[in-house]
């Protein structure tokens, strides 16, 4: 068994030797500029680390790894596009650096070529990646439309906000560890039951990122803070807190909500969150998806020491300290 | 053997049972709207019929037409927004009638529901028509992107054209009828060349649209006519007229070119056009491409009476009257 850490490298690697050359070069040199900017490379990462718990070689996956790496980066073109984004990880996005039309046509080939990927598969697993991947493709798009539905909605349930972020973050993450998983020999339960591991660790993971956005320190978390909370942005921790407003008739954080962008408006919902115990309720909600994680972990067959390994990730990507 | 407009009734039938019902509405009601704005349905009928000329049933096809007619659809709706276009086939494009975050994610998850649609295909032709899929995909892509391009290039080729005319049309006819003969059992030979029929006819079929585009009459064309050389388009005809005018070191058509969007400069670039006899070339080049196209139809292992029938739709599709 490789770290995550070798595995990641080897994946960068491989992304390295795959720059795109083909022609037009204004329609694929955009795609190798923003697939170079960096990331986290979690999703192939992932993949190749459950090829490996299964017994395979990774060297069988970097195929299906790529496929997720790029699917993963056309639906941050299309979304910065959609955003208004002008920057990612500190980059110019590709709209901004290049233009629209290329942000668009950019991601489109993108995603094709992420299909294109997914055609070295061995064909035993083909069909069954395939479907995997065009069924998770589906809701991540899904995903992104509840979550801009949301910033029109005036009543968004706290069960909306789950089921939103589960299609646009976790499903993309378990669909990760599902393929690498068949690649790697599991069979249809095990495949499943990692697949249900990689859903609730990526709720927890998106979770843990809206806490880390209010609470965490921003030399930990490597990036401005406070941005949903300056944006009105409709996470689990706002809607508990309007709900727990509406319950105690405190119409503190309405008015706190129309205050125009500023460290005076951060400050003031920072501190009712505080009152609110805000913190305390998504670390619990948080938590409650880490228990369901671990509890999908103990029904799958590998040995004690892979098990540890997948422990070890919730730790590494849910509960980074603040 | 269906006809051909039989075919296409089945296909509507077909497209019509499959509306998107899924949610959020918001991402699958405008493609909903866009696929029923109507459109001539030439990729899904032409797979159709080639199922049935080598021998299939066309209900074993009407997924993979589907696949199709989603991705023409994709394309379309992409295109519109890179081209600003407001209007498509007289109604309002959808990022005009609703906006670009959906005109852009719409025709995302309109893309990936063409692979989905893909999935229903028979095991025993998944694969094959799988991987001519996503070539052909990624083909019109790079067509769209060098017909983005030559809007900027000074001294774009003949040739030049002509390549992007095939990639970001011919090609998807063509993948179609190959797909559409696969399904209907015809050896990698037939469909190769079948391929190589319909890739012969789609570049003629642009041509000669470009052709009506300046020589057609309105009644029959059933749209204004010469928006090309309104907007400076450098078709294979404006190309070949910018060649002579360089020739003859006649300076009538730069200058024509720098008149502003009117009837007056439309009046004067055709009066040129004529001169150089522009249309008898475009005629040349479009025959030619007709010949090759008749050529790869005469390889095919099919009885006379079928091979009268992909004539017909020379005819039908290239040769109309003007």
């Amino acid at each position: 068994m490789h770290s995550i850490e070798e595995l990641r490298t080897f994946f960068l690697d491989y992304l390295n030797q795959n720059k795109f050359i083909q022609t037009p070069s204004e329609l694929y040199e955009p795609n190798n500029y923003f697939l170079q900017i960096g990331g986290k490379r979690l999703r192939p990462t992932l993949l190749l680390l459950c090829t490996e718990l299964f017994g395979g070689k990774y060297e069988n996956a970097l195929d299906a790894a790529l496929a997720t790496e790029y699917f993963h980066n056309f639906t941050l073109i299309h979304d910065d596009i959609m955003d208004n984004a002008p920057l990612r990880r500190g980059f110019p996005t590709v709209h901004e650096k290049y233009n629209l039309t290329t942000g668009i046509l950019s991601g489109d080939v993108l995603m094709i070529q992420a299909y294109q990927c997914l055609s070295n598969i061995d064909k035993k697993y083909f069909k069954q990646i395939f479907d995997i991947f065009t069924k998770t493709a589906i809701e991540v798009c899904e995903g992104q439309q509840m979550d801009i539905n949301f910033e029109q909605h005036v009543n968004v349930q706290h069960q909306d906000y789950l089921e939103m972020i589960k299609l646009k973050t976790a499903v993309l993450l378990a669909a990760s560890m599902q393929i690498g998983a068949i690649i790697g020999g599991a069979n249809e339960k095990d495949a499943d039951t990692i697949y249900q591991y990689g859903l609730n660790l990526g709720i927890a993971f998106q979770i843990q990122d809206d806490i880390l956005d209010c609470f965490g320190k921003p030399e930990q978390v490597g990036k401005q803070l406070g941005g949903d909370i300056l944006q009105n942005k409709k996470t689990l921790l706002l809607l508990e807190a309007i709900k727990i407003a509406e319950i105690r008739n405190d119409n503190q954080l309405k008015k706190a909500l129309t205050i125009e962008h500023s460290e005076k408006k951060l400050k003031t919902i920072l501190a009712i969150f505080n009152t609110y115990q805000i913190k305390e309720y998504g670390t619990k909600i948080r938590d409650s998806y880490i228990e369901q994680s671990i509890a999908y972990l103990n029904k799958i067959n590998i040995d004690k020491e892979k098990k540890a390994i997948l422990n070890k990730l919730i730790e590494h990507l849910v509960l980074r300290s603040f």
